[in-house]
């Protein structure tokens, strides 16, 4: 069994670029983006900013740096910021939003239902705005949508913008991370504009679901891109040629309509695992959390038989993506179902 | 009313030196503790290391210091603390243990009793030891005995041991936040050494309920005083004739057994609010807090008869310490009691 | 005049992808750098680690957070870094080897030729071995060869592995920032393994003169690399299908030797320069150093006339390269001459 | 010989408090100085801020921290300071100004005679005020007076104005260390507002030649003052009763005057040292620099004799201050002579 190909569950950040987005790179026009401007990355700038709805954006390499980059311009040391439990910026950077932007981090819980808390819990959380100078300011809201140790939650519109306005209430500036915005937006059917309303920065990466192999995008005003591509540089994410990177995220962008293919696909492999008697919970997107008594046994037998998976908030984690099909999924459940026996 | 003496219960911080302090700092001997050692500083922190049962210890202008100084040298960037929820090093040193020290904080809940996690906990959120290179390395544990925003909760003796071996357990080092460690000995009638079996740093405060002006101690090894020591002079905390100082934490150090009498008071001042229906719970040393339905309201109100308390995680502290005596407590019972006529 | 279509000397960075690199892109077999090792990033690091005659190296983004990497990894607060006044690591990194890697810079002179301390120099920098606790200890010397901001000056081998034993001597650490050791190579004609002797880490660019769009490594020991890798995922360096741009990077390996064309490009111009009557220094490698009265005017007057160039450590600096031809160089010196009437 | 009670000229932090001085202390006025103001704090506070003509200052542990401080408000990453080449703040501070306070240092030389750059040389030193994104912003200067590596040597009110104007023409704040100001003021005869006009920030010292135990001020705007008091306590250096300190300090600004004193022994110092062919420039206040052959040698040699001195900048340093006596320097003085024999 162990010589089975393997179906690679593990993250949509491993999907491969297609040839389209091959072909787009091989006759990208570029030029040096640190001392000029690389004509293809200005133009992916240009329209993330517009389907952001924000008035410039950046690109940068990462996701990790797109966040790292928002959070080092909006705190300075003795800021506090809050971001929901388990979000990427809290669990998996490394650290670096305390570190180096500088922030205390307080976690708020997901109170309004998965990946989501309350607009009371940001007010609480957020103290009297005139404390005295020898505590902690808190400064920043940091969301996720969709939220990824949530298992790919969606904050829909509304309670996007009663978020927004509690944080305005209480003088906070607002970072989304929207690393997986583009799987909210193609789930509620909606523009990523509709997701990004009020707030100050939002981040969003073309080499998750869309496929592209490497890219992010940190997007707001044209005063914070101006102090952002100054920290890019400082971070070493200023790149020369990058708009053979650039070209396949703008294919990307085009792709944000075929998700909803993946969530297909992840309602599929929910529905086929309950129906084995796993618990999971309903995907909202291309994630799969499933509950089980240990963790690291059950990756470890999924693995032997050929199925690819990772933890993710005390679970087991299945994402789905454009380079595994709806077979793959049927092959999963049949593989794992055969290992029950 | 507003022009009542006012009773101070805003911090066992504001203690003054009283006249048998002031004769030993008027008379210590000092030296330069930058380029020499001060002679009463090496007593002080000779005598420190041995009340704590550490190798050595450190002279420090104050306890955010003694914590920052621990921090920094336990952790570095991409590195991860335990420390209960409301701790001092989240919440009260400007995040510094994130921005300056370089971890990022996780919360632990109160799941064994005020101030206290559990040792399941502790493993938990320790994580595998043994994680791939992109994630967070847990690598100590905080604790704080007494806990303040616990209202000046204990940890027993064998509770603090099981913590420490379950933090041994999963690779953790362990920093003991001791500022009012004093007051827990006092209270369980044990040496404080009792307190500090098994971490490899502590922290201790003279300036709070001991009444000395100025000064704190972290201890632990000889490696670390060294490093430690390196690190207080980047900070500015090296300082020349501190000895000054040093003499009155002597005097201090001699009157840990005396905090019994602030428990006393703080009984006493629980148990006649509780009588006048406040929502109090007995309190471990010398903290009280109470549940009120407006924080600053009731403040307000008490200052206007003269009582002076601060906020605490949510309540209203009362802080007894040795410079309010046992009538002031009966008085400012008094005047709750005439306000709410 | 300001019609004419510019040639482009300000840097080497601007060399754009020819067909075959975006062909070896185009097919480049790729996987998730971060979770995974993609295969083309693992072959580069290889071939990179074989050719630099280290253990072990790491492909980064840029040059800039290749020698930020290394410098991070090197220092903690409280250490001193020598380096050559002008390096790039002081003056074009926007002081991240200070505020993020943690270090006091201390610049050398270029006693020994340009872009290159004495061996003694660096002794007596270095300070004794065994300071008091509150002083700064040096621990590391950062060479740079070729030397940007000396003209693309070479540290000759035998210099090289002089100031390698002074630093070891001295107790220093050595990291080499090669983001030209290339050229230094080409103009030697000896291997690049013969200017890394002895250090511990070196950093080279593939984005400069060899015409890769993005890329560059940092190597050194495999438990360097081990820990690279985690801070070039702190700082966002980390990305996902980067095989596309290894490929590129493999591709400009194989032109190491073509870069003498640039050289011999670069003593073209110098020589035309200098009949002129303009004040250059005779060149290294690809670098041309113009001494002028007014840096500022010299460079708007040359761009009139559609020559573009940079200033550098004061002077006017014209850098030759694969995307401009010994003809480009004659009109470069025929519209000079012609502005001079 | 080796029995000779020391004669302690290493640095003037050696002084220790006097009986006046003690009695200050003892009798001081204290309070609370985090959550509350310690009047005597205050008052030191107050007159600090007068007698440096600036609106506000702030009292701190140590003159590391009054610096620390200083810049940490003043820079941000990405900033460069100018400092002169042997300034504290670059040599003596343990790389804090970098590491933590953010600023990527320039060394300027000493163009203008000991311890001054000339105003061209800050002005060149600073740069162009608009430079690209990607470079350093040049935004501080820091100013020592008098100089400690630099002998103790003045800078003139007049040589300062010019400096600060020049400064100013670039766009730079200014810092300027005073840690032994004092002394400038009583050379000079002038009052020490003299030697702070047009700085945005000041920080002196009241723990070396005056005779204070442990303190230091750094003042500026009001507003520098609030955001100085915030990072104070980021790092630790709020403390509580630090009145009994502040006394000290009071009565040691009355000392300005008596440092003449300190500088006639330096006269004699280094006139006697002169007549027995020693290498001493002549003392402009309280420090004399010897250069000898080997400065470690030197010191070993003087230890051997009861004097104690300090390396400083390549040469030997003895600093006079107020615990030795003119009596001291003839005997230190006949122990050379006689160990030359």
């Amino acid at each position: 069994m162990g010589t089975l190909p393997p179906i690679d569950l593990r993250s949509d950040t491993i999907t491969r670029p297609d040839d389209a987005m091959r072909a787009a790179m091989a006759r990208a026009e570029v030029g040096d983006n640190v001392i000029d401007t690389d004509p293809t990355i200005r133009e992916l700038e240009e329209r993330a900013a517009d389907v952001l709805a924000t008035a410039s954006a950046l690109w940068t390499p990462s996701g990790t740096m797109a966040n790292l980059i928002a959070l080092s311009v909006h705190l300075r040391r003795g800021d506090r910021f809050l971001a929901t439990r388990g979000a990427h910026v809290l669990t998996n950077e490394l650290g670096s939003a305390a570190w180096l932007a500088g922030g205390m981090p307080e976690p708020l819980e997901h109170d309004a239902g998965p990946g989501r808390p309350t607009p009371a819990a940001v007010r609480a959380a957020a103290g009297t705005r005139s404390g005295p100078y020898y505590v902690l300011r808190t400064t920043l809201l940091c969301l996720e949508n969709t939220h990824n140790a949530a298992g790919g939650a969606i904050t829909p519109p509304d309670e996007h913008a009663q978020l927004v306005a509690a944080a305005r209430d209480v003088g906070l500036n607002v970072h989304l991370d929207g690393a997986r915005l583009w799987n909210a937006a193609a789930a509620l059917g909606l523009p990523p504009a509709a997701l990004t309303v009020g707030v100050d920065t939002v981040s969003a990466c073309f080499s998750k679901g869309l496929g592209a192999p490497v890219g992010s995008v940190v997007a707001g005003s044209a005063e914070f891109v101006d102090e952002a591509r100054r920290v890019r540089q400082m971070l070493g994410g200023g790149v020369r040629q990058g708009g053979v990177l650039a070209a396949a995220c703008l294919v990307a962008l085009d792709r944000v309509g075929e998700l909803a293919e993946d969530h297909e696909k992840a309602t599929a492999l929910a529905t086929g695992l309950a129906e084995l008697g796993w618990s999971v919970g309903e995907p909202q997107t291309n994630i799969v959390l499933a509950a089980v008594p240990d963790v690291r046994l059950t990756l470890e037998s999924l693995r032997e038989r050929g199925v690819l998976a990772l933890p993710m908030a005390g679970k087991v984690r299945f994402v789905l993506h454009r380079d595994v099909t709806a077979a793959d999924v049927d092959e999963v459940l049949r593989r794992i179902k055969e290992g029950d026996r």
